[in-house]
């Protein structure tokens, strides 16, 4: 597998979940203002849509989509998303809150001509969306108990924007989110990216 | 199973996914404005968040966000999404895509406060995902080919809201939503919530 990241950016979910899974795998970096890959390529060649992440599976398939990626890798790993009754759908509802309700709620960061006020409602927003998560997480290792998923993975990536942006965190997500941040599969990921 | 409804809403694809898939449930409709059931109860006490979908199961716990209720009802039937192979990562990553490319830009059109600037930035967003959406349905029936997935009764929700915003479709598009638009679940879910 190869995984296509820019350093930072929500490929550092699938990153952090590959690691986590222990799955071999390539990495090709994304310089996404220039829309080229590391090796010189055109990355609209490699994803039409022209965001990360994207895996270049072993027959040379293309998959994109944060979810689609996480739920494939452990998919494929046989862990970190149960495979039946409601530990699984309550997996996928949290992935799919990350997405829409979190990930979605910081493009004001990124937009370089979004206003203060676009800013501040993101901020009022996703601090609301926090508390909420906070409340899910109810004092439990991973969100969904004892056992790390590939929601962990996804909401370790948007408390890290977190923090980078100033967004209010509730105290569980803070000691949460320095729990995380020691895992192996983490530090490893950091390190990859040259982010730490 | 009980659905908890706005007519015409987002939670109009997981009522098409039940019809589609004939598994007998009980609609609840929500009024957003008020946080309130057509039986008079407070919204909040059953989705926190507030929103619709939600999907009370038979055991009493309710399930929330979109993708992890199609997911469900798709599992819980056995068919509209393929239980493995690439055929399965391309309805997740559809459906992702439906989540937070196109869904999730419709926000200005449901803001009362948007300004014309950002319902213009929504019409070129769409449009562009539109297109990509046209191509990859690429003349075929349904979005995997020949056999319904989950995603494309979330997709009719998408083309119907692009309709009532007037939002630019591709023709292959505008051909699939005609089609959509007469199957028997369809009609049902549409007569169901009131829309037809």
């Amino acid at each position: 597998m190869k995984l296509y990241f820019a350093p930072g950016a929500c490929s550092l979910a699938d990153h952090i979940a590959l690691n986590e899974a222990e799955i071999a795998h390539d990495r090709i970096k994304v310089d996404l203002k220039a829309h080229q890959t590391e090796d010189g390529r055109d990355y609209y060649a490699v994803n039409p849509k022209g965001y990360v992440p994207a895996l270049e599976l072993d027959d040379g398939q293309i998959l994109t989509e944060n979810i689609a990626i996480l739920i494939y890798i452990a998919e494929t790993v046989g862990r970190m998303l149960p495979a039946r009754g409601i530990e699984r759908y309550r997996a996928l509802e949290m992935l799919a809150f990350i997405s829409t309700e979190l990930h979605k709620n910081y493009k004001a960061f990124y937009n370089p001509v979004a206003s203060d006020a676009e800013k501040d409602e993101a901020h009022a927003t996703l601090a609301k969306r926090f508390a909420f998560v906070g409340e899910k997480l109810n004092g439990n290792r991973f969100l969904l108990g004892d056992l790390i998923s590939v929601a962990d993975c996804y909401l370790f990536v948007m408390l890290l924007w977190a923090r980078k942006f100033e967004v209010e965190l509730p105290p569980s997500l803070l000691s949460y989110f320095d729990r995380m941040r020691d895992r192996p599969s983490i530090l490893k990921s950091l390190k990859e990216e040259g982010l730490s």
